[in-house]
């Protein structure tokens, strides 16, 4: 009777769904705030890391004046009237330093010889052995690069808090930086229940799955350089789970589990959670498809995040609630979305009222138009609608559906096609 | 005067430039094919690979019927003419069988218990003690994932030459893979050359510049996963050009080098490369901006691009040319586009006819609309309009700009701000 009296409570609180703006707003403002460990790291690996410090500039970029096209550097004043129809002719020296009618040949980058204080591009020349004709006038500073003029000394070239790109790194360079602070990659310990799965390679009888989970969010976790650790597959034991949670909060600094947080006989995740330490379960039940039996939590001051297993819905549970969780775990200063793209729905897709959907398309492009496709699905759980799918778009809670000729952002998880 | 003599021949070369779609067509049609080495690495070390051979489902998935939702597994044909107002009542069981009359709460994923042949969701029941009320008819089959619903047994899983994301991950261990083959990564060898250039963490003199090249086009390549090997800084010498290159053609798929590709004095690698081997130099000089200095040439068996020792220009030159070899070069079944999105420009930019143009810009996102705002560049070296950007636009040959408010395909390199 204790075992079917609490299975009424949890099926009672499935009965409140919470939005998922609410859910993930609810979470995020109870996080406890942390402060990041700091590593150096040199350039060379540095690639998608989070810059801990702004990074001022030591001296100006360029640190001398240089010229910003090919050409011919002379002095301004002496080009005063050239035209193609006047043009003025210049010795050519091969000299550091131009004197009066000279001019000296000069390629992107290059410093400005002295003497010279602009540039005639190649265009407006005409070589002629050892002379050179210009066809226009230039103004003093014309097609110069002035030195500062990229950044100047002590302004901030990159931000604290940046993903750093390659972009980015190339700055970092030429300004000289050889080694750079960065945030510790966070910890998630990721952990799969169910007494039904196996490892994978291991062999699999009728009733039994292959575990699934914990490859897909390690992925997920590494596409966000954070780092996963793999606390294994527990059974539908509550000491089990108890103890590898408890594991799991003293070396990470978040935990995703999957499995076990329905409302069915062996689904007590989310009650083991609870009593793991305060505040427990803030969420459990989103007003979302899939991931609705989704449970946000907090426990031993580590966020925890309670995602089905069915691998579908936890893919889009990552996605919703561990990307934005993880991104400020890394130092950065917003939520990095995946790459959003707009497209004109091929189908009208139908979605339940009052739940948030993420609907599979695959998004392809023609004519510079691009078009999101759904993927038929019929259980959440059919995994190869991810990998025939490479985004999601979102149905509001107050929509029944997608039109079909509807614009919708799609979220990219993988490559669009060029079709056509 | 041979010395003058050489330079007026690489003048010429660039008195005639090739297009960018021709200049790449040239280049890849004469690249040699290559058998690109296999490797076996478990699925947990998997991501961004790419996957070297078809994988074929070795048993269904789900290899047995479960239910699709969450609910009670019933036989069907008992809930004939169950309605909200004939509701129909079962028994509820804890056995894995379902006989006349009997109900069993199932979640999504459970298997079909046996005697059940369909599925009635949670929605359409109620719960009372042992017993639930059944308000929806059910038809053989509803609710269920039939085994093999997925992927059935023989079926192509994941096709060959498919960048490995967390969702192919997924599905290859939901079908048992621990272990795949995978296609090895491309070495690139990056080769700096310059007499200006010094090694990053050095100090420095006026005149010369830190070396960032390798640096950010070793990151570039790191994106896409292909292994950079270092060459280092070469003086603009042409035997020790030669003999990096050699070495670079030795240990390497192909190389990048940066510097020494105008028509200076001291820009001799396209000629250094020329030498190298058959056939030598195909494309010198190429109709765009930047980056209209670029070489690209074949020896020793090994593709090479000569890129501009600008850091913009390298790294569009990267974009344009080494992107789409590198995606041959890792196997994939065709080139790995950024991101793309279509944006306004928020304003006018000009751009020379004759050359296609590579606008950088940075892209937000207002009310669900994309727009390009173009970064002001002087000179294109200035590498902070890389960081200021995040993406770039691209004005053909025909176009002498782009225009306020048209719609222009953008290419990522960056995230895209929400703005208001």
């Amino acid at each position: 009777m204790l075992c079917v009296g609490k299975r009424l409570v949890r099926l009672k609180g499935f009965q409140k769904l919470t939005s998922v703006d609410k859910a993930l707003q609810m979470f995020l403002s109870q996080v406890p705030p942390k402060k990041i460990g700091i590593e150096i790291v040199p350039l060379t690996s540095a690639l998608n890391r989070v810059l801990a410090e702004n990074i001022t500039a030591e001296h100006d970029l360029p640190n001398f004046n240089r010229t910003a096209v090919d050409g011919y550097a002379v002095k301004a004043e002496e080009t005063h009237g050239a035209s193609q129809f006047k043009p003025k002719k210049f010795l050519i020296t091969e000299k550091h330093a131009v004197e009066t009618k000279q001019a000296k040949q000069v390629w992107t980058g290059n410093p400005i010889p002295k003497g010279a204080d602009a540039v005639v591009m190649l265009e407006y020349t005409k070589r002629m052995g050892d002379e050179v004709e210009v066809w226009t006038q230039v103004v003093p500073g014309e097609n110069i690069s002035k030195k500062g003029e990229d950044i100047s000394k002590g302004e901030v070239a990159v931000k604290a808090r940046t993903r750093l790109k390659p972009q980015h790194i190339g700055l970092l360079a030429a300004l000289g930086f050889s080694e750079i602070k960065v945030f510790e990659k966070p910890k998630i310990a990721i952990l799969a229940t169910g007494n039904e799965l196996v490892e994978v390679g291991s062999s699999i009888k009728e009733g039994q799955v292959f575990e699934v989970n914990r490859l897909v969010l390690s992925a997920l976790c590494r596409e966000l350089n954070a780092e996963p650790i793999d606390l294994g597959i527990a059974n539908d034991n509550v000491n089990e789970i108890r103890d590898k949670l408890e594991f799991g909060a003293k070396v990470a600094d978040a935990i995703i589990t999957t499995g076990g947080t329905s409302v069915g006989a062996f689904d007590f995740v989310p009650e083991v959670v609870d009593k793991l330490g305060k505040p427990g379960v803030i969420v459990h039940g989103v007003a979302m498809r899939p991931a609705m039996p989704t449970a946000l939590a907090i426990a031993k001051e580590k966020p925890i995040l309670v995602l089905s297993g069915n691998p579908v819905a936890a893919i889009i549970g990552f996605e919703v609630f561990a990307r934005p969780l993880i991104c400020r775990l890394l130092g950065l200063e917003k939520e990095e979305h995946r790459p959003v793209v707009k497209a004109k729905m091929t189908k009208k897709v139908a979605t339940a009222l009052g739940r948030k959907t993420f609907v599979r398309v695959h998004v392809f492009q023609r004519n510079r138009e691009f078009f999101a496709e759904p993927i038929s699905t019929r259980g959440s759980g059919v995994i190869s609608t991810m990998t025939k799918a490479n985004g999601y778009a979102v149905a509001s809670e107050n929509r029944q559906g997608l039109e079909k000729g509807e614009e919708v952002l799609v979220y990219l998880f993988d490559d669009v096609d060029l079709v056509g």
